[in-house]
């Protein structure tokens, strides 16, 4: 038994150039609450400057349909946001920082050190709402512009967190610098270092398609949650072409094939699916959605 | 230590629309004996009616430059087939079957039997010439007309070709219908059925994305040989717009990362992999030239 998280209406929206409106992100989120996720990440509450594609948080979570057992989750990147996503009842949030001080600058404007002490205040704040918080930790397998990242990096900043109330901690390949025997190591080196309380996620991208090898590797070395965006959605800023998140129909699939319970249904997720190049008007990079199921079978020819 | 087969020239290029020029055909097979390959897949010599793409084997078996320590190999059909491809010097052949019933009448046009026969001559013939032959089965994870492909089949077949002077046996993932626990089950039964002597080979598609998961299980399960088409060339006929072989850069480069020998150099590959889309005139489906390798790094933003 492993658990699906679905990131795609928050990884995949945000970058979409179109914007996608918020009827159809609800219908979206709806949707994706039928096929069986054990959370959704519904959306991002940062500011509509930053990130324009998702400026209607509060409506997008205010009208979505909450179906008993999926936690609703969001993405908060500050006090502000956190505050602003309490108020809308989201059920657990997901704080982010980077594992490299180069990363970490780029995409949050902040040194680590600064970004360290703004996600202990907000698992404090947290932590007096009641409401629990995941850590993603960004760049786990790699960054962009520095190369390999040091294990125990992430091994300091994930003990750091743990043990200041985070709920659990998610190992970002943000840029699809992962590999297999990397992933297994790095799980299971922190799986002996958390408290078995803390769970620990993947979050791969498929920019080097490797996404379904590292979650192989992942799952071998013991790890049972899993993100993954619909479609492949979500991308890579620093490599144009590129696929995006892994998607979540290709780890479920696999995982189906493989007799590991994930609790998602494909035959649903493919009807969502199957409607995303008309919502982000443009072409899913979706194996699956091309092919079909593996035992989808063809008449023959000439019969 | 592993072995890559750049099977490109002959499965990628049979089902291009657009034909390559003979002289570009060399170019091609001439590049890829520059990257260390330990065997080329240099062409088919089938009917110029059946694989017009291929109606100029014999002019680029006789115009490839032979690197020494690489192995050119050729698919032969038939027995007219192999006397030409003896005629060329090849210094390999392939001869494939399915594994599948309605697969074998659907692809070859005739019952596996006939195509046991066939083979049977075929090993007996090559073997008074002295030449070695790889036996390919198809379907051997699965039909697309059939479905699941009962793994004592293609034991038997295995067994069979074994017994009768086959170099080397290639399990084919032909529609991409494999995943990793198949994989690594029929892997290790063969293994156990076949004498060492008659090394395995993968040939996989990424139809469903799992090309490179499977790949993975493979290797943990003690496969050494791999083919795979530079650039992800080659296709599935029965899946539009899925995506081909396994594409032999992604390949190499998950290897590389994890520290497996290949033998094969990365940089001059992506060279070859980069003119392609000129060559075939389309783009392929390769993450990797669209990302590169995961440790190029970026300039950060505002540096």
């Amino acid at each position: 038994m492993i658990e699906i998280n679905e990131v795609g209406p928050r990884d995949g929206l945000q970058i979409e150039p179109a914007f996608v409106a918020t009827d159809d992100k609800v219908a979206l989120v709806d949707a994706l609450s039928d096929c069986g996720f054990a959370r959704i990440e519904v959306t991002s509450f940062t500011s509509a400057r930053a990130i324009p594609a998702l400026a209607d948080a509060e409506a997008v979570m205010q009208r979505i349909r909450r179906r008993p057992g999926v936690v609703y989750t969001c993405l908060v990147p500050n006090l502000r946001g956190m505050e602003r996503a309490l108020d809308s009842g989201a059920d657990e949030l997901n704080l982010v920082m980077s594992a490299s001080e180069t990363h970490n600058q780029a995409n949050l404007r902040m040194t680590r050190e600064q970004s360290t002490a703004q996600l202990l205040a907000m698992l404090e704040r947290a932590g007096q709402a009641g409401v629990p918080c995941n850590v993603s930790l960004s760049t786990a397998f790699g960054c962009p512009f520095e190369g390999d990242i040091a294990p125990s990096e992430v091994e300091r900043l994930a003990r750091l967190f743990a043990g200041a109330g985070a709920a659990g901690i998610t190992l970002c390949d943000t840029t699809g610098m992962a590999y297999p025997t990397q992933v297994a190591d790095l799980a299971a080196s922190l799986a002996a270092l958390l408290p078995a309380s803390i769970p620990l996620t993947l979050h791969l991208h498929n920019t080097r398609g490797m996404a379904l090898a590292n979650a192989l590797a992942a799952w071998q070395a013991g790890m049972r949650r899993f993100d993954g965006a619909v479609g492949g959605l979500g991308g890579c800023p620093y490599a144009p072409g590129a696929s995006g998140n892994a998607s979540t129909e290709e780890l479920v699939h696999m995982f189906d094939c493989m007799g590991v319970d994930t609790g998602v249904s494909l035959a649903p997720l493919m009807e969502v699916v199957a409607a995303l190049p008309r919502l982000v008007a443009r072409e899913v990079p979706s194996q699956l959605l091309a092919a079909g199921p593996r035992l989808r079978t063809h008449p023959a020819p000439g019969r």
